[in-house]
């Protein structure tokens, strides 16, 4: 019963079977092994588009060197007010944009509102320069708490930063359970919404340690060679996370851990809905659930081994829980099996 | 025949297999799971006492992290002129110390010389503000170069470097392949002679990706649990670093490979030492080999397949070679066979 | 009938007099004349305790290495939502201190809400690293919308910080104008009250160029000599701002200056409060006033050569104005006379 | 008898007249009062060319936001062995550029050696990802040991720069001294020669406090503005800056006074020739004069009250001075008078 995070799960099997055999023989450094070679023309496959495509170690890195390619002096780079990149990567993103700024902007259920876009953004005019100025949008796919962009949504963002020439990065950490969520082509998720820049994260579905930095127009990319260099990113083998994906793309592999992985939300989205001691605390559609349960059902389960967190109230929401109550999160994961999803909602019914 | 560089090899079997046996099951993320902290006591036994370990991804952001610990405004580490840190890192390590400065510091075989050493260190008083201020020294052991600093040379650059309190690190990127040619224990190539802080490598020795940073002083480690986030180097699933050292330390595997190949460079040393149409550019001791050889003998070398880099000519030998001469590095990795090094051997001859 | 800034001012004669006098003869360089000496020597008087003082160019550069000098990797500077640091220094406060963070927090009347304060501070909590950590807390004084924090407001706040160990700055860029709208000394609105670092700002006040860094604790401040210089802010001609200070603080003309620029702004006020074209915004106790006038009676002033800014109607008020009304902000100066302020006032009666 | 730095004096008489004259009305903030505005314009005459203006508090700020303009991920920028950017100014040239690289080049007479050069930047090629990229050129003109770069000496150098697309500055902090020595033209000594970027200095010329980045082709100063906000650069009343570059350029002031404080130096250089117990240590054009002196003649000019600073020994001249002799600077202002040089002169002779 792990819903701690995704990340608490290991490697799926044909990924860490793929790191085995590519363990033996010599191939050339720094990410120009054939197997390197292989995996970056496999990403513009997926993306039906030439990209640039980058390895990283974390998912903050991807964030973090995205954001910093677009970096300018005193720039402000737009975000929803609950993402990970300003909750929860320590200022890294500042860090490797030369002390650029996040702005928050809010939005219900964890998505940038656009009014709210339109109404920050013009508050930073193009020449004011005791403000600093607008130099990217950053958005999370799926979202921090476990919500999903429709497409519409991201071209309406897109086309709001698009206005004022600022380029669209997105967190896609859980790239792969939006997209089964959505039903959409990766294509159709990203550039064709007007996304630039994606952070496309393997590490939470079956991988190891697989994180990419995707550019849709490679033109963009000329800097990034050293900027991940000077970030201290580049993998001297790198294959070992070219492996990885290489077996993550097989016959869709990703996708159908996405599949599972959000399957088994439904699966304790039903049964909390159904449920007389918890309620969810509003509606997700990826691996994420945030549910409302009784501090004692968050005890049972605790003491029968279920591992999850405890979730801040959000500030949007003030009256959500009542005092016997607290707020969870449980992810679902490649791993997760419907005798764990099972085994948590008995706790709840106890 | 692949000398390119030891990077160039896979991961050694027995560190495969312990990945792919950690990849099942759930574990604590962030460095928290059981199998990482095993793994972190195992450290304190390999050095004889309690210390701090802290993985990272890269080589590069071993030193550069560890380099960031001890910065100071205006600060300046002294290195090697040869050193990766000033030549092979993209201005990484200057990037994460808040832009302090590397000064080089010349000296024999790769090594630094303790009186330019000390000359440089004097050419920034105290309080002299203009200048900037000695903040740290760092060697390398083994050297860009293939040399190792005996233990008596550590000792006399760690006294001058605590004669005005500068931290001493150490870059170990091939930590093992010094530690093996010396005969020494861990703890007397480190702290018993005045390292504070190590970049423990195992990459280059039979891991994938398994790079630490180890403080002998936890209490001076006390700031990098944030420098490492902040710098986008917190795995989420630290265990598959953890996984690989265990399988490094267990049986003392580490040493053995590291043996095995420097007892290759041995082997080519001895060849090449025999050759006609090859000599030692310099003595080296570890798993690097430094060779002059005829242009035509590096042309065939080439055409039967073998891998290497030829290597610009150090500003203290510019009589090294000669016209029809190039200098070329062979670098052997535990994958390194017995056979490569005698195909090697008979491309000189022919 | 210039109400746009108080920098929009020249220099008061007596200082202007004393640059003149200064300009002959030779002196040692970069702080170390004995001109700035006696000024150094002055600020420890002033403010009854041994200081260490650091002169800056800009009311900016106080603020920035102000914070630097308290930087922590990771680190979380609280600020007032309006604060000029996060507001109007395009990002010079993070730029300086290694991309450290300024989270905002509300407060009516441009002032931190005690309880706001501590419930962002806990959301920092010692060991978090994903979240960075709590290193400083900042106030303005006077704020930037013209109030003043009481004597026990800001003992109040300081002792919130100083239950996390949180050093508080206070940037008194308009020091001189709350000083005297408290009748406080400048001992009780800083140190006293658990005030560590101040910018004092001389150059809305009378002075060309004149800002000071002053650290109530200089055991604190040996950074600061490195860091100062290496922000390129030491100047080598440094007593053309101790010259300044010197007439600044010479039979307290700095109090003087800040008495006059007050009482025009309540001239300003008690016209303004007794208008039936335009009301107080909000009360102010400072140089600044902000009123609510017609537009109509602005684009009168305007039309007769009143120059003043209008303001961004605050996120908290927002139905402050009307639809034919506007919000404009009036500042006055040491140059400011009766003459000005009545002319604008029969403006707003026109 | 002043001698230690042209900075050790004040202000010019004419310049101190036009702060004080300077200081009574109101004028806009920022750099937008017509007085900015003419000086600007006086900028783009005495350059005969549009050119992009940005006045900042320090020679440090104007070198190291002029260097910051250029920066790139990995950056390195190729100076003199001996330049104040690498010796003299506490990192900030990095630290403003993200950390960017300076690389030493050697050089006779403080003077980038062309060949010296062209081997360096060969040693960076284009895609080396790991040793970082040529990013720019700056040569010192003046140089920091009073020598000065010919117009085809300039030329030369640019013409390398130009090569590999490397933008070239100028540290002009001794700019007027520079252009009476060669007796050219300002536009001759920059742009005409393929400089891009200057530093002017007018503080060591007789001005308080009047440094200015000039950009010759004002489509590459569009980062500028919000540089220089970011590094606390932007004065409020920069108007105090354009009063002195007003009087500094009004009937080439700014001429006169750096003739007459090269003509001090060539008096000073005639004596040192002629004299039996100093020499000259190389020969200089400008207001810096080194010298060889007894140790016992250094003695009696200090107790006689002259001030100096002895200079180190540079590495290429180990046999410069004897056992009794000693190195030393001798730096001449607009302030240096007929009587202090002979006064000097005595102490030799004595």
């Amino acid at each position: 019963m792990f819903f701690a995070s995704d990340n608490w799960a290991g490697a799926h099997e044909a990924i860490a079977q793929r790191l085995l055999s590519a363990s033996t023989g010599f191939a050339a450094a720094y990410g120009n092994s054939d197997l390197d070679k292989k995996v970056q023309a496999r990403f513009s496959e997926v993306f039906e588009r030439d990209v640039a495509v980058f390895f990283v170690s974390t998912g903050t890195a991807a964030n973090s060197l995205s954001l910093a390619s677009v970096q300018r002096p005193g720039g402000i780079t737009f975000c929803h007010s609950e993402a990970h990149v300003i909750e929860d990567e320590c200022g890294a993103p500042e860090f490797f944009s030369n002390a650029s700024r996040l702005v928050a902007v809010s939005g219900e259920f964890g998505k940038i509102d656009p009014a709210q876009l339109s109404a920050k953004i013009a508050g930073y005019p193009e020449d004011a320069v005791h403000h600093g100025r607008a130099s990217a949008v950053t958005i999370t796919q799926a979202t921090e708490i476990g919500t999903v962009y429709s497409l519409p949504e991201i071209g309406e963002i897109s086309s709001i930063a698009r206005k004022r020439n600022l380029p669209l990065h997105m967190d896609g950490a859980r790239f792969a359970n939006a997209l089964v969520a959505l039903g959409a082509t990766p294509a159709e998720m990203t550039w064709k919404r007007g996304v630039d820049i994606l952070s496309f994260g393997g590490t939470k579905n079956g991988c190891w340690c697989a994180e990419a930095i995707v550019f849709f127009n490679p033109d963009e990319a000329k800097e990034m060679p050293f900027i991940r260099k000077r970030a201290a990113q580049l993998f001297s083998k790198s294959r070992f996370i070219a492996a990885q994906f290489d077996a993550y793309f097989e016959e869709e592999l990703w996708l159908g851990l996405a599949r599972h992985s959000n399957s088994m939300a439904d699966h304790l989205r039903a049964g909390i809905g159904a449920s007389n001691s918890a309620r969810l605390a509003w509606p997700t559609a990826s691996n994420e659930v945030f549910a409302v349960i009784t501090k004692s059902a968050a005890k049972t389960a605790e003491s029968r081994g279920a591992k999850f967190y405890e979730w801040p109230i959000p500030v949007s929401m003030p009256e959500l829980v009542s005092d016997n109550e607290t707020l969870i999160r449980l992810v679902t994961s490649f791993a997760t099996t419907e005798a764990d999803v099972d085994g948590f909602l008995k706790c709840l019914a106890a």
